[in-house]
């Protein structure tokens, strides 16, 4: 399918309705292989990326850039086929059959083993009692099954959300419930709108730092709960400073039995990526593959076989006398379900920690930015669970959002604070076999036995244990190992990443994500304003040299005044005819057409002789508005003979070296 | 020149590297044609946009964009060239001749006319006594003469600087020379630093609307003086609702001088494009000539001629007995030159308005952003100048920063308030046929004449008569007539331009730039966020089937998910191998090789093969070095048949129709 080398750059296009010229030559016979299913590959180089233009197939084309935003908000709001989306249950429910009831009920009850203890400690980390840590970990499952589009995400607290609570709320249940409802409603609107594209803001790197910041931060403020004293404060460096300054209140107890748990916890942890016998599973004996399966079971139930070990040591050490165990424990848990209430919306002077009532306008002001920073980390959170089990499936961002608002403001209802897809309990659930979202009916089912029938024992769990099994789950999301990559790879991405990393640990969190993303922001606009130009000295076939320049991005205005004065500088150096390569330029502005006519109008002056080449039809009909000037395209390369011989352009000597 | 076919799209390059495996066809043939000079234009479009490429030319190579921005400053800080490029009269005073001389003596003269009317008005605008202006008009153009590069500047107090100024420092004119001062200092750090590029991203529909509002708020604040009542206020509403709280005030006399006056000076204002006899002025008879110069002169003056109308019409109305002319009057302005003087740097209790003293840090924080907002608009109207005149002559922004404040630091400590080169002189400076920078020292020179002779005779300038000076020159900087091009050629482009001029209206003028910045930097954003794809169905030249997606543009942070979304959504409609066509990538970060990571593994997971087509090398090495999965890069569109085969590629028949 070798194309005609005459017509090799050919393509039909409307551009030259802008062009001053015209020239008829081979384009009164575009060879654009009207069937655009089969074009030759010798001509699949020469296409212009061009919104108007031909090649575009159906599938993709859709993707115009410019189709407006609102029109796309309604278009997902009022379509059948969206109603559908929306309700994702609809999927994946007739399709149900008992592969995946038992994919689900085994990765449920997994997950559910592990969401006990972890609700139990990260109610810590929130500063609320542990309860509230159970409350928050079941309404939520169930809204998840009809809501979810991932079946990866397991609902309920996870340890960075509950931190973001704790800063936001300061530890008051009040607070905590009230800022669950309110940032479920910002979700769920954002997830209406759409606006689950802000994540995309969110770099890698950027990311990286983050979590790694709040991770440590969260092991900080476990620091006290193992050496039992009492350290208060918002950042990483006023925790510090007050586990030093209480140094000498630590108790033995409590500090052997957390070094203990942490060290426990590690050991069993290595126990789930353990396995006898051959790689091969299907090579196993059937006692190898039991063993196997045992020691993956005691690695990944760690936490609650701690808890269990833990809470029962508790109870036997447990003596009046000595007014309790040799450690803290968790201590009294209110039998039974939570009651159904409104979340509260006012406190009364008794309920603040200055004596002051406060109304819901106090209340909500008093949260800040949490109810946007809380919204955007779930998302950040959930999503990179979806992504991280899709292969390949897209994930719909705005139809997590949706579940998770939903979710959070139902658990609002039953004193729960706010929660979303646990990383940590993902990895679980996939671990597990998972196949839908059903196997959240599990776990929160789990939860709620815990509530009816668990609380009285739950009396003797350790403290020490539940901040162990925080450090040891955090402790694995401090992200060392992808600082040596990043350098290898880019190394200015290490600057958003160290950047955010810092921040986060010396100022509130959400300062410190505002700058990271802020710093990559300040990478983009220097990208929009310092494209690279290349040049070339070419020759045409007929042997006249001309200059081509080649800008290798969109030229827009924060660019386009340093594209001009460099042009003008290397052409005033050569005098010869200049010709300016569009191919890569995909985008232009308003600024850009004027000070493109100024361009025009430089080289006018200088006599010299400037065209341009491959210029997308769409970007010259925006210059062909402003210009004063004619300007000239050309699409062929052997057009620019023509061009230069009706110009009456005779070659001179270079003046130059 | 007709480069040989099989080798057409043959660059050399290093990229293979990277590649699993390694095909040395043509290869070890580079057809790039060693000296670069003269590369055939059969095969220029061919050659990849790479950093490392070798047909990148030294003239332009140097403006690799990954440079770092310190070394630059380094390099522009400590570099002889530099020296001399900072002190630019070194450049044309050794080539200064007659012709110049008799140039820069017209516009100097003629500037000089404009200038001392104009600085009456615009101290005014500032809220300052008359006298202030024109203390803020002549060192400046002595300082400039040594600093300024462009030739069509003329240092001095503008409109839009002034107004900014009021809103800065409230009419008191301590803080108006302290703010001269300070945004002296901060204009010439900003230009050692090199920080002119930052008005780089005010775009022109910004700065359009921008203009527009300020023009309007100046206007306004001017009808006051027109109809002769008080009319106080920050923004466009507040003063419009005071003047008709106070329109029962207006006095006759005033308002029929002013209307007068503006209509007389629009109608002088268009003699200066009057001319008679033919329109070449080569056929034009000495008359005719001569008729055409005096229109021009009577046109370009009129301000001065009409301050000395008005100023003999207020001398001859004056009557002690009914208490004045029967319009106000500027009144007593103190005579002889300003003393030289350290800017106050502290106010007494009398001094201020509310009769609280107030210290160095309280005045500076009254200031506020007005500190770096007059910075940027004062190098926003100075580069105006510049680029309009430029003739493709590249302009120096942080030169003419250094410049800015120099002379504004002089200026203060002549009790001058902040200045700049103002656009309308500069137009006129141009329009008077300026040669050098010199001429400025003739303007200068006419103030301080002005200063030491004339101002008894300012007395009975009438302010009705300044007003009108001011309305007839703002009004047409109302850009009305840039809406429709913009209108026609880009209409996103009116969201950031109406956005600016609405804001500017309701809002302080730093949030009404601000928020117009802020969404032209969205607009960057979301380019860089959801670039474009084309994908193509086409076949190798052994008549396999493939998919060819092209992006655009760079894929970073924002856009790839995006990205690997929609490559997954369309490979999976169509069973086929696909090939990502990047050679319109010319940019990726870690993130990217991430994601790019995850993409090749999604692939893998199908059993779809992935091959990626003309990656630069540069980006190569950025995935590289993150990828646990093995990707393939080719460069040459035949060795895609030879990876197929390699690969041991069947064609199936498509699934989907």
């Amino acid at each position: 399918m070798k194309a005609n080398p005459a017509s090799d750059h050919v393509y039909f296009n409307d551009g030259f309705k802008c062009s001053t010229i015209s020239i008829s030559t081979n384009l009164t016979e575009p060879t654009t292989n009207g069937s655009s299913n089969s074009v030759g590959s010798q001509g699949s180089k020469e296409f212009i990326l061009t919104e108007d233009g031909k090649k575009v197939k159906p599938p993709l084309s859709t993707l115009d850039w410019t189709r407006s935003w609102l029109q796309d908000c309604k278009r997902r709001t009022f379509n059948r086929k969206t109603l559908h989306k929306r309700l994702p249950i609809f999927e994946w429910l007739p399709k149900y059959n008992s592969q995946d009831a038992v994919g689900d009920l085994v990765a449920g009850i997994t997950v559910g083993l592990t969401v006990i203890p972890q609700a139990l400690a990260y109610a810590g980390i929130a500063g609320l009692p542990v309860a509230y840590g159970l409350y928050a970990s079941f309404v939520g499952c169930f809204v998840y099954i009809f809501l979810g589009s991932c079946k990866d995400v397991p609902m309920g607290p996870s340890a960075i959300v509950a931190l973001l609570t704790y800063q936001a709320a300061q530890g008051s249940w009040q607070k905590s419930v009230l800022l669950c409802l309110l940032s479920g409603f910002v979700e769920l609107l954002m997830g209406l709108f759409g606006l689950g594209f802000l994540i995309d803001f969110v770099s890698g790197p950027v990311s990286s730092g983050f979590t790694s910041a709040v991770s440590l931060i969260i092991l900080t403020s476990q620091i006290q709960s193992v050496l039992g004293i009492t350290a208060k404060g918002n950042t990483f460096v006023e925790i510090w400073t007050q586990v030093f300054h209480n140094i000498g209140d630590t108790r033995a107890g409590d500090t052997v039995l957390g070094l203990t748990c942490i060290v426990v916890l590690l050991l069993m942890r290595s126990l789930s990526s353990c396995r006898i016998g051959p790689a091969d599973p299907e090579e196993c004996s059937p006692l190898q593959r039991a063993v196997n399966k045992i020691l993956w079971i005691v690695g990944t139930a760690r936490n609650a076989i701690l808890v269990v070990v833990c809470c029962l040591m508790g109870y036997l050490l447990h003596s009046e006398e000595h007014g309790g165990a040799p450690f803290r424990v968790v201590g009294d848990i209110p039998p039974g379900l939570p009651s159904i209430q409104l979340p509260p919306t006012s406190l009364s002077a008794n309920e603040t920690s200055n004596g002051v009532a406060q109304g819901f306008v106090e209340m909500v002001h008093s949260m800040g930015s949490g109810l946007v920073v809380i919204p955007l980390i779930s998302l950040m959170e959930n999503i990179a669970i979806c992504k991280a089990f899709a292969n390949g499936k897209s994930v719909d961002a705005s139809q997590e959002l949706i579940a998770i608002g939903t979710a959070n403001i139902f658990n609002s209802f039953v004193q729960g604070f706010p929660g979303t897809g646990a990383l940590s309990r993902g990895a679980v659930n996939n671990a597990s076999g998972v196949r839908t979202p059903l196997s959240n009916i599990y776990s929160g089912g789990l939860v709620i036995i815990a509530l009816l029938f668990l609380t009285p024992y739950f009396y003797f769990i350790p403290r020490p244990t539940l901040a162990a099994i925080i450090i040891s789950a955090v402790v694995f999301m401090v992200e060392v190992k992808v600082i040596k990559p990043m350098w290898r790879s880019k190394k200015s991405d290490l600057v958003p990443g160290v950047g955010t990393f810092v921040a986060c640990l010396v100022l509130p969190l959400e300062w410190g994500i505002l700058i990271g993303v802020g710093l990559n922001v300040i990478f983009i606009l220097y990208h929009a304003a310092r494209p690279k130009l290349t040049t070339e000295l070419l020759t045409t076939q007929s042997g006249v040299e001309y200059s081509m320049i080649t800008p290798d991005r969109c030229l827009i205005f924060p660019s386009v005044d340093y594209v001009r004065n460099l042009v003008n500088k290397q052409s005033m150096r050569q005098n010869v005819p200049v010709v300016i390569d569009a191919s890569h330029v995909y985008g232009a502005d308003f600024t850009t057409a004027m000070v493109i006519d100024s361009l025009i109008s430089d080289f006018n002056q200088r006599g010299q002789l400037l065209f341009f080449y491959n210029l997308k039809p769409s970007i010259c009909s925006i210059f062909e508005q402003v210009s004063a000037a004619q300007f000239v395209v050309y699409y062929q390369e052997q057009q620019l003979d023509e061009l230069l011989k009706e110009r009456h352009y005779v070659q001179k000597r270079l003046e130059t070296a």
